[in-house]
């Protein structure tokens, strides 16, 4: 074996680990070189051997590689990944063990910090005994917290802490009536606690805060989702629609017992004939003038209301039915109708069916209604707008019923934020249990070493939790941001907004099915306990993906929106003039992609949040461009435009994710470039830079067909991705307590 | 309105949809013009006319096509679906409407045909009403169902009109004791009638029909998930321990008992501290020579036995144990351990605990157990491969632990084709309801509509279930075809069915889930209703990824198997060689792919089999070389081994699917191509054409990436697939009814 000057030997494993990387870029290879410049240390002949080793093009021979190697295990120094810097440390023991003189190089720390080297990354690579730690605390998991939490920080820790009462303690409950008993008491527990009115008015019990009650919604889940879902039914949906469509009188009488849970309500849109099409309801709400009432009514057989929470609980429902006044429908409006008595008998002319056993969410009583002439005094319209006047007739202050019907429902998209964020707390639930017990279970090992490896040493267990905690991250300050924008008065485009949650309410509770099940997976048998919380959160946000809209619909919603602007034109000789406005704007775009750009697969490149705006952006645009034009063939030809756009759903589905997809990327790099703190606004960014990649990698047949990214860029996407899934690998236990899961939540036997 | 003559007038409605259509090529062009030229009813201007009209070149005008339209719409012909030539038939009435004369003509029959023009590619052209039908009766579900069910007819047909007992039907049962005793008596009665013991010899109550028993075994899940898995535990993995690693001497003792379901046996060999690395599980199993004993014992907290299926139902236990004989430990060996007395109390030293309530299953009883230093005797050694003689000395007739391991295990590998089976069932099963709901749920309208489109009217939804029933076809065929290789006693290769086994268990149990989850989210909240069944079905299919060995570690083994034929060569000279051999072969390949093949995109060539068998053998020989490749270049720096494989692991999963899914293109596309029947035949091959594009599809990212497609070509098989999928819409129900689901088991109400 050759032996090496002290000065040499110091770099030996830091070369052994470089050359033992795929990945070495030009850019790392300057860092090295910068090092060896700086280290005074080093006579001219040692740095010169260190810079011929350095030499892509004529790389160390194996037989030097292996005496690397063998110098380093005949060492027997022992890598501590605990320490600050464990591999210069690691390289300064290894000079100790063979010198007296053993100085610690800063240089050798510059090297590590700079190519951002992880202990995961190279302690497979020495067969000397590794001092593994589960997790490194270079990170605090409070300060993520307290960025995700951001304003809303004093009532989230309240509401956590209140959830630590024993009403709350997660239990199997198998028996519907006895798991919707024990929900419905917990939901009148929060009403009566001021927790159901956080959104109404101070003068109703409130607090006017939306926002903050979206936050508190998403911890509902880790108490459980039935006991979310029955709280948004009752205070969301039911006391929303009061607050919402309705006017003084009826927020007088109704919305502080509504927000008290005193006044249990249910909210009756979806009929079992008419899921996602609410405009082509059938259920009738007729004005009699003379008796000055409203005869609500099911006409056939599949037009009773189909699904309804909280139907056997509740008192009243509010109703969306097709408002006749003087033999005219003037569609879809809401009324209020009683079900039950006092002795909570249901009401004649009032039949209420109990929708059985679900795959998830037992504790939430949906039911069919049916109402067979059901008279309601006229005053139950919810008025906000549209009203009957005295004289019997009907008046609008908005005239053109269709922009009536989309401000009446888009004054519920609150309730589509809240679901994503709901399907957002079930993903980071079972991600906290799959990255813990992953960190705790160990699996087959390498006869060298004494204990087995712990799964997230696994690469493809790294491959599978990791882009899905990124992605935690983003989808929340996303969330976060575009409730805010909902909330806020001044947001002249209301429109907008509803497209954009349209978007990520699909891509956001898919994404949650995606991550709940990739963890029910990466846990085994073992997830598929209901002890250990998993497999109740899939069952419970499987339908996140369908209620409140189904999430192909609202994507197709999402896509239209992003058409919108220019819809209005066609059929119009304006179509071509913005037509030609959009191939200005991409021509620009596409002028940017030179064979230099999409071959560019340098890390600077690829890490930079302006390729990935870039990338997501110039999908977008693309794709709108392309189905536009699509569209427009079509309808030049004659065809009618209901079938055109038929003929393009599949094309209007991948826009309406890429339009989404952009927007939470853009809203979470934003706030991280915010953040003021230098460690964790890194951290943010390169949890960002995670998300993008592995996006732009989910879509990479699309890129490349596109010509926007060349097969060697592709490639180095890809490796990218798994290389920042193991650099985040130390750090996964804080990256999931950063979600501030109350630790009485989290009963998961094997994340303990 | 421009007036068109009777020979003209009859190719409008063609010319109409095939300028409506995107996909038009050149070999279609041909078809059309080969028709004009045998056409003897057109006059030379006419045929010129429609010469002019078809260049792609100088497509006609818009004005021209409009004027199309209005001609079609002005004849206030209904276009009927159900006619056999429907456009051919549609061009006929609207020449009636028109002209005294108007015979059918032949030349636009063999259009409609050979362009493969489906009545749902252009209903939507045309706003006269449209007879729509929900199926065509082209195809006939039994001939699908008899080519399915193959030689095991008579065996399957018995046993789907026995499930037709009251004992079977299905209820909803979410009580666990109560729902495992209605299982139990389930497979008693199974028992009791013979299924039991159909793989074990004649002498012993079978029929030695292996092939059979996973035919039946498959059509358990139309009855109860619960069912399948019990019996499979009970008669395939207790009973079959008995038989393939039990001697005579066991046979004759407990295998007809265990046919029969007189003798309850469960499996006992994952611990709680090892899940999938079998070999380093630590129950120990101490031969005593004085009292000529075998000592079963846990030795610490996480070594007890975990989720053994039947442990609260089972006599008896096959326990996996390290065997020591004289200090020495001889390996992992199988022991029959009694756990209860005949009136099912515990024995002593045993301890069974609940594992309590999953997320699916629940009917089976799943538990832990605890050995406390029990004494069984020295017969209880399932002997078949190694046993303690009358002098107290271990022998085996397998000299190498590691082979005699793989042999012991290698008997079990029937178990994880029956897995896959019920995993294919519980596909086929959730498909049939999703297809079933979509051909009768409507949605949206179009205003000239009266009726609202049915669901799989929808593109999109085509594309979400389409290729999955294709997938069923391909897998079905799959796993017959390796059940046969497996039961082959003539098959040497032993070892490359249980690669094969290992891919195919993980591609298709992976399939089923997706195909599930699709199926649920295609029923909307409809499907998320227990009774509707597919719920369940997603609960219990879940952990079929996972158990009989997990999806990643068995994609692993199947690529390693891959590897196997040259990993003996690794780490010395001949390994080189063995890679030349691998570049020459693949050189071969490479070189086939010229520009001119990454771009072809015409339909005669992406319909292929040799093209999607090239693709995919190209894939799995370009995986198997880069990985060689990069294991050699870790080993060659002195990398350990088990090291190098940790780092390559995403790279083992990708070849590990490759492998599968050309195994399974291959074995089908063998098949179809025997089919006697041409109508069935051409069914099947474009059912493989699918299943093959689609696959090809879900990789392009990888196809691009390699060069080995070109972008046009990527596009164009996205296309293709959509448009197959089209194509198949009409005969959607024909094909789920092929699967041969019992009536009487698809009970879900949005099914019938």
């Amino acid at each position: 074996m050759e032996k090496y000057s002290p000065g040499i030997l110091q770099y030996i494993p830091f070369f052994y680990v470089i050359w033992s990387d795929d990945l070495l870029s030009a850019s790392e290879v300057a860092i090295v070189e910068k090092a060896l410049e700086q280290d005074n240390s080093l006579s001219k002949e040692e740095r010169d051997t260190l810079f011929k080793w350095l030499k892509r093009t004529n790389p160390p021979s194996n037989k030097e590689f292996k005496n690397w190697k063998h110098t380093i295990s005949k060492s027997m120094v022992k890598l501590v990944e605990s320490d600050t810097y464990p591999l210069a440390t690691f390289s300064q023991k290894v000079v100790c063990r063979y010198n007296d003189e053993c100085p610690f190089n800063e240089n050798l720390k510059y090297i590590e910090v700079n190519l951002g080297i992880q202990p995961n990354h190279y302690n497979h690579l020495f067969d000397v005994e590794v001092i593994h730690q589960k997790t490194s605390h270079y990170y605090n998991a409070h300060e993520l917290d307290a960025l995700l939490k951001g304003k809303h920080a004093n009532v989230i820790d309240n509401f956590r802490s209140f959830l630590s009462r024993p009403l709350f303690d997660w239990n199997i409950h198998r028996d519907k009536d006895e798991f919707r008993k024990r929900v419905l008491e917990q939901v009148q527990f929060l009403g009566e606690n001021g927790y159901g009115a956080m959104a109404y008015p101070k003068s109703y019990g409130g607090t006017e805060d939306m926002e903050g009650y979206a936050a508190i919604f998403e911890n509902l889940m880790y108490v459980d989702g039935s006991l979310a879902i029955k709280f948004g039914v009752q205070f969301g949906l039911f006391g929303g629609s009061i607050q919402k469509l309705g006017t003084k009188k009826h927020h007088d009488r109704y919305l502080k017992k509504t927000g008290e849970a005193k006044l249990l309500g249910c909210f009756a849109m979806t009929e079992t004939g008419h899921g996602s099409n609410v405009r082509g309801i059938k259920t009738t709400a007729t004005y009699d003038s003379k008796t000055d009432e409203i005869i609500i009514h099911t006409p056939g057989d599949k037009d009773n209301k189909e699904y309804i929470g909280n139907a056997l609980h509740a008192k009243m429902a509010t109703v969306f039915a097709q408002l006749i006044v003087n033999g005219k429908n003037e569609g879809v409006h809401a009324i209020l109708v009683p079900l039950r008595d006092d002795e909570h008998r249901l009401l004649p002319r009032i039949k209420v069916e109990d929708n059985g056993y679900k795959l998830g969410l037992n504790g939430v009583d949906n039911g069919k209604i049916w109402f067979n002439q059901v008279h309601v005094p006229r005053e139950n319209l919810l008025n906000m707008y549209g009203h009957i006047k005295d004289d019997g007739s009907y008046h609008s202050d908005i005239q053109n019923p269709n922009k009536r019907f989309f401000t009446m429902l888009g004054t519920l998209v609150g309730g589509r934020i809240c679901v994503a964020r709901a399907g957002l707390g079930g993903a980071k639930f079972a991600l906290a249990i799959a990255v813990k017990h992953a960190l705790r279970r160990r699996q087959f090992n390498d006869n060298i070493k004494i204990q087995e490896d712990l799964l997230l040493d696994y690469p493809t267990h790294q491959l599978r939790l990791t882009p899905l905690v990124a992605s935690a991250y983003v989808y929340h300050v996303t969330l976060d941001r575009i409730m805010e924008a909902y909330c806020n008065e001044d947001h002249t485009d209301k429109r907008k907004v509803e497209t954009q949650v349209a978007g990520l309410k699909s891509l956001i509770t898919w994404y949650a099915n995606d991550a709940i099940q990739e963890c029910r997976e990466a846990c085994g048998g073992k997830g598929y306990l209901l002890e250990n919380r998993i497999a109740d959160l899939k069952g419970d946000v499987d339908i996140f993906t369908t209620f409140e809209g189904d999430n192909t619909v609202l994507l197709q919603l999402a896509a239209k929106g992003v058409l919108s602007d220019f819809r209005a034109e066609f059929n119009s000789a304006g179509f071509s003039s913005v037509l030609r406005l959009l191939t200005t704007q991409l021509g620009e775009r596409l002028s940017a992609i030179n064979p230099v750009y999409t071959n560019k697969t340098d890390k600077e490149h690829l890490y930079n949040p302006k390729f990935h705006g870039h990338a997501f952006n110039y999908r977008t645009k693309r794709l709108t461009y392309t189905l536009a034009m699509r569209i427009r063939d079509q309808i030049k030809k004659g065809v009618p435009s209901y079938q055109a756009f038929l003929k393009v759903q599949t094309h209007l589905l991948a826009l309406g994710k890429a339009y989404s997809v952009e927007l939470a990327y853009t809203l979470f790099s934003d706030f991280a470039s915010t953040l003021k703190d230098e460690k964790n606004r890194l951290l943010f960014q390169k949890l960002g830079t995670l998300y993008a990649l592995y996006e732009i990698r989910k879509d990479a047949e699309w890129y490349l067909e596109q010509g926007y990214m060349g097969r060697t860029k592709s490639k180095a996407i890809r490796q990218r991705v798994e290389r920042l899934c193991s650099e985040l690998r130390p750090h996964m236990e804080v990256l999931v307590d950063g979600f501030g899961i109350p630790e009485h939540c989290i009963t998961a036997p094997i994340a303990v």
